[in-house]
């Protein structure tokens, strides 16, 4: 029974079968009927004008983002334990040539105004310091917590008093959507550029860059090619994409990865490190708790040395979902 | 009937199948049983020790090859009309980190030891001027014309001579094999690194990068994390690497992608700008002839003002190369 | 009689006495009196608002006022002598995070709008190739010719009809000013920016970045010190900036340069490469006739195996120009 | 009186008089004999065998030094105020392709081994995060502090242990030596590369970079041509630094600078936030505590709301460093 992350797990048989569907032959690279229609599709979903570019890994997917909206000589104001700084051996670094992570602290991996001001508030207003061109907030967090929509309109409205730009990392967005029931508009809020995860939602190898500001595209266009993630059988990507969307599947998937969760946090709340918004859970344990769950067949990751780490995915089973809250219960 | 590149064919039904059997939940990025059996597996193949990384794409095998060869000072030695030169948007400057492309001419893309001291021997001893650090080759070359083992080792000798790497682009380089029919460590010959392609022969989004100097693949394996290319779900990729090694199945495909070039050269030969040696034809017509040929169904590329390219794939029907064959023989 | 290179000579005593007169302590980088008053003065001397930076190489003012203009992804169209392509170690790669030099050819080292059009016209508007964003221009050439006000006019218009940026390496500026005999607005013409050089015209080590797209200044403020080029006591480069400026002395030095490789070259007009319009010359000569030369206590460069660089320098003395002259002529 | 900075004071008239003295032509570059004798006498005043690289500032010099020690992919430790950190505009991203600054703590702005293993230790060992491949340390430290011989043979030894490379930021290196009154070997300690800083210390526009790992200065080479950072005219910077080093200019400066600090800090030990070390003092003071000073004609930078950070110079008069003392003994 599996908890380590829901970033391998089996892919959805409908994304199957629209990968399948795409089979016959079409445009190259992004030329293709699928490709082409992404724009649209998001467009609705969102309720803003999109641009769309498919990725194969959040990774990239970020960092395209980024490099779209800061120079080589400028910075991202991110939390310090964000993916983009913690888990993508400086891909940041490497797509924004240098551009420098500008770490503030918050409480359950998140930014809030304040926090972001400690930060570039301090900053000199001269060559010598790296000016702040863009923020990036995680929806949802490095901890499984969400941004309600004033949150990211007052992170939106100090971006703007300071003329930077706001990315949203949504490798998880599906679970932070479902956790907030708001339409995808509001999940997203008003930032410029979402990186919408998919892998971890029961997709195979299909994030979506979606630019509402669509001027950053053109650029992106070309830094995927650079990147070498401008796949020439792009059509499978965006097959992926479809169908995550078509009947809400990213929504149906991510509801019953965030049911299986709250399932476990139901039953320890009194040990969760931080409140369950969506798929993780960070669960207070010793040693002596989390050998006696492996040994009975549960897998997952240790948190330092006193906790662990559970995530739930679009296929977790009720039954071992219900295992895993009695046998935490029970320690 | 389409021959416009075989970029975009469909995915072989073995590669769809080896897919499908991948879907159980294994460790995430490279640690599932499938990424890791592809050492040896490469190694037995090529009968020399091998280190696979599987990447997405033609243009991220290149980059990432020659970034663990080459420092962002140095130079790499290549064709003036290699992909890396011509169709990868400026990738290895992304990942060389400004290295230099340093052009040399030579008949039908190839690459000799005599082209390669009219690049290097100019260059002066000092620091005013790039110096080399690898040659990149393309096997079969974008002209689709393959290099013999003779051809490889006299390049080879010449970069042992200089101290300099040898990369081989392997695009194409099952259709190499199969048109040479030599076992594959005599068409790689002893290169330190080789982008082996599969995407173009009936794959889906894998390529694999077979490091022979074992030592470079350590560096690769942070750098493709870096590049965002370390997907998570990755045994879908090596799943794919290993469908094709299966039974040959790299051959067989190529062999038949081959043979239906064949058929179309035999019926075009004084046409023919380059010898046909892989899959790929480039044939002189007249503006008018190209639109006569296009009235009859047939897609294809503009070559320069003059001629046309053609390619074949995996999945070319029989009778759509005989048609073609007939419809230019009656020009 | 040193004719290698005007790089090297001594600093004219104009010069030294403005740096010495600098010493008294003031603002350190660039907020002493003598840097801020440097865009009145270029301002003036060119006839259009200027912004400029002080640096200590050519190659990094060629390289930031480019790294302004160029996108990471982007290229710069340059002759294949220019030097940035020649002589800088890749340092364009590197300013630039691998943006590519796109290598045009053309009599004298010099470009012109066929010959643009030759290298850009090809380049598919498509995401696989680079597209470029600049031109680079050298005034005078690196085979000491130079761009006639209408020449220049015509690869303007020719870059503002395709969105190009126009840059200018007037590494010896001066001597194309003294030769052409015309303002210095209109030596430069309508350029975006000037890398105005004058280590090679009696300075010691400053050269200066003259932005007359000022907007492009910005970005070259931070770049600088990010290449660690703001250098504290920037007066004293400053201060050599003004010293050259002042009562002319780039071109009083300038002439003295040009005079003497009028006088040489006037003595072996039937040998010449190139017509002298600066102060060097490219003389055709055997080995033999080279080695009589340095036996007769000459220094200069070979080029290539037929024939010979000579340099002359603000200093150099009529005597020595002449005694070469004789000499030249003996051969 | 200024106490603003020692970056940007008048220059030692022994390194004036040693720039003159090399206005005969020689060599371009680093071919000349000043430029080619500094191995040797930096060799012979660290008793190691060296290799010594002029360059204009201090951020070039250290990020040359750490380009030649870290990979793109990898990171360099330093302290969280350290200059490469806080004051060089991101250099360090720039020079080193993105490799990334791991920030330790540290009382005085230096380092120990326990606050170097307190970044590195968590850091996984896998691709997914930053590997770090050097650290770097500043002697005397951002706070005026030194490290003791022991402190960095043991930082050596963790450095040895980890496998990484060894920096030392000597901006202030003769601050640091004249206090702890030893061999300049023993100050530097077992470093691989030291930037040794003399612009602070009565020179005009050169630092040299020694390296004690010899087989690292040959990378350096190249790029510092490749960072615009040769100089053509580099006999007047060799010039400095013999000029530096003939009867040990350096440490007569340091001393007189410190001298001057100690007059102050004498006067001021209870306001004092750091011991006095070498030329800087950071010194606990009110708003109107500063105001006041100000009003009696010193010069200085705000630290934070409540303290001063006053820095004497090698030409600091003796008069008003005591002028100092007693304006703020008197506060």
């Amino acid at each position: 029974m599996q908890f380590l992350s829901d970033n391998a797990a089996s892919v959805h048989p409908r994304v199957w079968d629209a990968m399948r569907a795409a089979d016959a032959p079409d445009s190259p690279y992004d030329g293709d009927a699928l490709s082409i229609s992404l724009d649209e599709k998001m467009s609705s979903l969102f309720g803003r004008e999109s641009k769309v570019l498919w990725v194969a890994t959040g990774t990239a997917a970020n960092c395209l983002a980024l490099a779209a909206m800061v120079q080589p000589h400028g910075g991202v104001v991110c939390h310090e334990e964000a993916h983009i700084e913690m888990d993508e051996c400086g891909a940041p670094g490497f797509y924004l040539h240098g551009a420098k992570l500008l770490l503030a602290a918050g409480e359950g991996a998140k930014l809030t105004p304040d926090a972001i001001c400690a930060v570039i508030d301090p900053i000199r207003d001269d060559v010598h310091q790296v000016q702040p061109d863009a923020i990036s907030i995680t929806q949802a967090s490095e901890y499984g917590r969400t941004y309600r929509p004033e949150e990211i309109a007052a992170i939106r409205a100090l971006a703007d008093e300071r003329g930077l730009s706001l990315h949203m990392d949504g490798a998880r967005f599906g679970n932070a959507a479902a956790f907030l029931d708001l339409p995808a508009g509001e999940v997203a809020g008003a930032v410029d550029a979402l990186s919408f995860g998919f892998v971890k939602n029961g997709g195979m190898s299909a994030e979506a860059i979606v630019f509402f500001d669509t001027a950053l595209a053109d650029v992106a266009h070309y830094r995927r090619k650079r990147a070498g993630h401008l796949q020439s059988k792009g059509r499978y990507l965006a097959a992926q994409v479809h169908a995550m969307l078509d009947g809400d599947l990213w929504l149906e998937n991510a509801r019953s990865a965030n049911a299986a969760a709250a399932e476990i946090g139901g039953a320890c709340a009194d040990r969760l490190m931080h409140p369950v918004e969506a798929n993780e859970l960070f669960v207070r344990c010793t040693p002596e708790e989390r050998e006696a769950l492996r040994q009975q067949g549960f897998g997952f990751y240790d948190w330092g040395d006193d906790a662990a780490r559970f995530v739930t995915s679009w296929n977790t089973r009720e039954e071992d979902a219900r295992a895993l809250a009695k046998a935490i219960a029970g320690l």
